[in-house]
C-alpha cells in the first residue's frame, strides 16, 4: 500500500517521518550507514551517488548544525549543495511559500532538504513538488525528525547490537515539545524495543502519551531503573517562559542526569542526547563527557545516517520495479 | 568591430547586455541551451566544461533567486563557485570598489558573475578587469539584465517556435524604471519580432520610448489586442511611496493581467513575468497558473541559458580566432 | 624534537604559528607554491590533493577576504569546503567551543581553519582534536597570522630571488596589535634576513621589542634608508578610538608611505600591504599602485601558499616516517 513516502514497491519517495514505515527500511538504512563507516566511525565510503544532483537546503528555522551535517553528507556523495536562505529570499518579502517552491523544483532541483517551524510542513511540500524531486524533513514544527531518529537507532544498534526486543529505553525531558522524542517513540517500536518510558513533569508530557507505546514517568529515579538506553531531550529555555517549567535549577534537582541517576540505569547502559546539549541544566557535564556517553558517536553517524537517506532517496528517478 | 563585450571574432568577451549583439549570437546561446534541455524541461547535460575554474558572484544588492540560478548553471559545470558578500566585506568597511575587484581578480577568479543597484556597474567592471576575466551582468540599476532576457526569449522560441518575425509581443508593467524590460525591448528588435508594445501609465514609460522601436500604450485592453506573448513585470513597492503609482489597487485595476484581458489576446498566447510574482497585483492567481502560462518553464530555462553563457565565457581563454 | 605543530619527524601537522619552524620547511611551503604558479601568477596546478576531504572553516571573527582565499585554496585542490558560522551556531547561544568543536569533528572534518579573536585559540583548539584533523590558523588576536606571513615570504622570494641574507626589511605600523608583523617578523628571522626593521610611534611598538630580533625606529626617514622591502600594515581605526594614535592624519604624516619617502629606500624596493588598503591612511594611492608595489601579488601567492599548505596538512593521515 502506497504512502506518501513510500511508492508501490516500498521504496523510499521522500523521507518525512518514521511513523509508519516497515521495520526492514528502518534497518535497510542503518546497513547503508554501516557501510559508510570505518573503525574510529570515520566514513570511508564516498561513492558518487549524488553525483550530478542538486541538493537544495530549504530552511525556514536557523540551525547551522542541522543544514551543516546535511551539507557534509550531501558533498560526500558529490551532490552540488545550494543553501536558501528563506529570510533573505522574496519569501520574506511576501512571496507565497508554494511560489518559492515552485521556482526552487524549475531550477532543476532533484532533493530538498526542508527545515520549518511548523509541524506538517513537510508533508505539504512532499505533497505538492514534481514527481521526481525528493523531500527530506530535517525537522518540521514539533512533529517530526526522522534523520535524528535514523542516527539514534543506528547508535543504538552500533552499541547494543541488533536485539532492540531486549532493549529497555528512557527518553527524558520535555516529550511535549518535542519533534525528536516523537520520532525516537516510532521508530523504537517499529525495531521492537522491549519497552519505551517517557520521563517528563505532567505539563511537558502529551495527554493520553501511553497511547504512543510508551510508559509515562514523572519520577527520574523511578524511570531509570534496569535501563539499556537514556535518551535525553535538550530544554528549551522558552518553557520556562511559558510557565510549563518552575526553572532550569527545579527542572535540574528533579531529572538532570547526574552519575548517581545514571548508576540506577543497567551497568552498560548508555547515555545519548541529540544535541546541543546545556551542561547542568539537563545532563551532568561529567554524565556528558563520561565513559557511558556516545553523543559524539551520535553526530558521527548523523552523517552517514544521512548520506545512506540522501543517496536511497537519489535512486528516486532511476530505480525498477524489483528494488528500492 | 570589437565591442566592449566582443572580441574581434565576434566572440563573447563577456555577457553585459543584449544592445548591439548580433541575432546569430542571440540564437547560438539558445541552441546551447536547447542542448542542455531534455523532455520535462530537466538539464540533461551537465558538461564540466568550467572544471577547475573559479566563479565568484559579487552581489552588491541581494538577490537570493538570481544568484541561486547562477550558482546553480555554475556547478552543473563543475565549476567551483564562491559567494562573495560585498555586505559584510572590506568593501563595506570603506574599501574601494575596484581595490575589491583587484583583489577577487587576483584570487584566480575566472569568470565574475556581478549585481549592483548602479545602472553601468558591469561594464564598468569589464572595463577594469584583466583580460582573462569574463564578467556576466546579473542585473544593474535600470540599466539591462541581459541573461533574463535570453531566457525569455528561449521561452518565446520554445513555446512559438522560431518566427520571432511572426510574433507581437506586450510587455506590461513598470518600464521606466525596469532593467529587465529594456533588455528584453533589445533583444526582441534584434531577433526581429512583429511589433514590441509597451503598456504602462504615462508615468512609468520613459520619454520617447519609441526610440527604441517599440509601440507606447497606456491602455491595457487595447495593447493585448491579438498579441502572441504577455510579458508582465513585476511591480516595485517602492514607487507606490515615489507616487508614481496611486496603489497596488489602481494599478491592478487598470493593468492587472485577469483572465477577462488575456482573452483579448491571441487564444494560444502565451503568459511570462520574471519573478517573483505578486499576485493580485500585477497579475491574478488564475492567469499565473493557468494553461497560458510559462512562468515556471523560464525558471528552468533561466538555469539552462545561464549554463550556455558560462560556458560560451569560460572558453574565453582557449578559444582561437575560427570559432568562439 | 616533536612540537604542537610538527610531529616526531619534523612534519606539519599543525599550521599554527611561523615561530619555531625549520628554514627548510618554509622554503619547502614556498616551493610548492612556485609549483602551483605559472606565468602571470596564475594557478596552473589544481592537482585534487584534497579530494573527498572536508574542511571546515570555522571563524569566530568576520573576514570575508581570508576566507575567500581559504575557500578558493580549499576548493582548488578538489575539497569539500563548508563555511560553519559561529555568530549563528549555537554556540552563540551558549553553547561551550568544545562542544562546537567536538561536534564539529564527529562530522567527519579533515581540516579545520580557524580565525579567532583571541591570542592563542588556534593552538588551544589543535591542542584538543583528534590526531587526524589538522588545524591551520587563519589569524589568531594578537598573535599570528602564519599563511600571511608565508605569502609575504613568497612573494619576497619571487620578486627579489632567494638572497633573504642580503635583505632589509622595513614593516611599518602598528607593530604593537599586528599578528601580521608577528608572524612576518618570526619568518624572515628564520629565513636569515641581512636586517629587520620595525616601524611606528612608541605607543604602537611592544615594549622590549628587539628581543624578537628586530630594529625599533620612531622615525620613518631613517628606518627606510638602503631597505630592499617596505612592508606596510593596515591601521585599525580602533586604535585612535583608544588614544593610541591623535588621528588618521597625523599617522599619514608622520608614517604614511609617500613616493617622496619610497625614495629614500633601494631604488627596486617592492612595496608590500597584507590589505585591504587604507589609501591616504597608511599608504598613498600612487604609491599602492606604482610600479614597486607588488600588492596584489601577495593576494595571488595568499592563494598558492594555502594551497601548499592545506595540501601538505591534508597528507597527514597516510605519510609515513620518511617524507612529510
Amino acid at each position: 500500500m502506497p504512502t506518501q513516502q513510500l511508492d508501490q514497491h516500498g521504496c523510499l519517495k521522500h523521507f518525512l517521518t518514521i511513523e509508519g514505515l516497515p521495520r526492514h527500511l528502518l534497518h535497510s538504512i542503518m546497513d547503508q550507514a554501516d557501510v559508510l563507516l570505518g573503525r574510529d566511525d570515520q566514513i570511508i565510503n564516498k561513492a558518487p551517488l549524488l553525483s550530478g544532483k542538486t541538493v537544495i537546503q530549504i530552511f525556514f528555522e536557523d540551525s547551522t548544525r542541522t543544514r551543516t551535517t546535511f551539507e557534509i553528507a550531501a558533498k560526500n556523495l558529490s551532490a552540488n549543495v545550494v543553501n536558501f536562505n528563506v529570510r533573505t529570499s522574496s519569501t520574506s518579502k511576501g512571496e507565497h511559500l508554494l511560489d518559492t517552491l515552485r521556482n526552487l523544483e524549475a531550477m532543476h532541483a532533484d532533493l530538498f532538504v526542508v527545515r520549518h517551524p511548523q509541524s506538517g510542513a513537510a508533508h505539504f511540500i512532499a505533497g505538492q513538488v514534481k514527481p521526481h524531486i525528493a523531500v527530506v524533513n530535517a525537522g518540521d514544527g514539533r512533529h517530526a525528525h526522522p534523520t535524528q531518529a535514523m542516527l539514534d537507532m543506528l547508535t543504538i544498534r552500533r552499541h547494543k547490537g541488533d536485539r532492540f526486543p531486549e532493549l529497555r529505553v528512557a527518553i527524558v525531558g520535555d516529550i511535549l515539545h518535542s519533534r525528536v522524542a516523537r520520532s525516537q517513540i516510532h521508530a523504537l517500536n517499529i525495531l521492537g524495543a522491549a519497552e519505551v518510558r517517557v520521563v517528563a513533569p505532567k505539563t511537558l508530557l502529551p495527554v493520553h502519551v501511553e497511547k504512543l507505546g510508551v510508559h509515562a514517568f514523572n519520577n527520574m529515579e523511578e524511570a531509570l531503573q534496569d535501563v539499556d538506553v537514556v535518551m535525553m531531550l535538550r530544554l528549551q529555555k522558552e518553557r520556562m517562559e511559558a510557565a510549563l517549567l518552575p526553572s532550569e535549577r527545579a527542572f535540574y534537582t528533579a531529572y538532570g542526569l547526574t552519575r548517581a541517576r545514571l548508576a540506577l540505569a543497567k551497568p552498560d547502559a548508555i547515555v545519548m542526547h541529540p544535541g546541543p546539549i546545556n551542561r547542568g541544566v539537563e545532563i551532568a557535564s561529567d554524565v556528558a563527557d563520561g565513559p557511558q556517553s556516545v553523543i559524539l558517536h551520535q553526530v558521527s553517524y548523523g552523517v552517514a545516517v544521512r548520506m545512506a537517506v540522501l543517496g536511497l532517496l537519489g535512486k528516486k528517478e532511476k530505480r525498477g520495479s524489483d528494488a528500492c
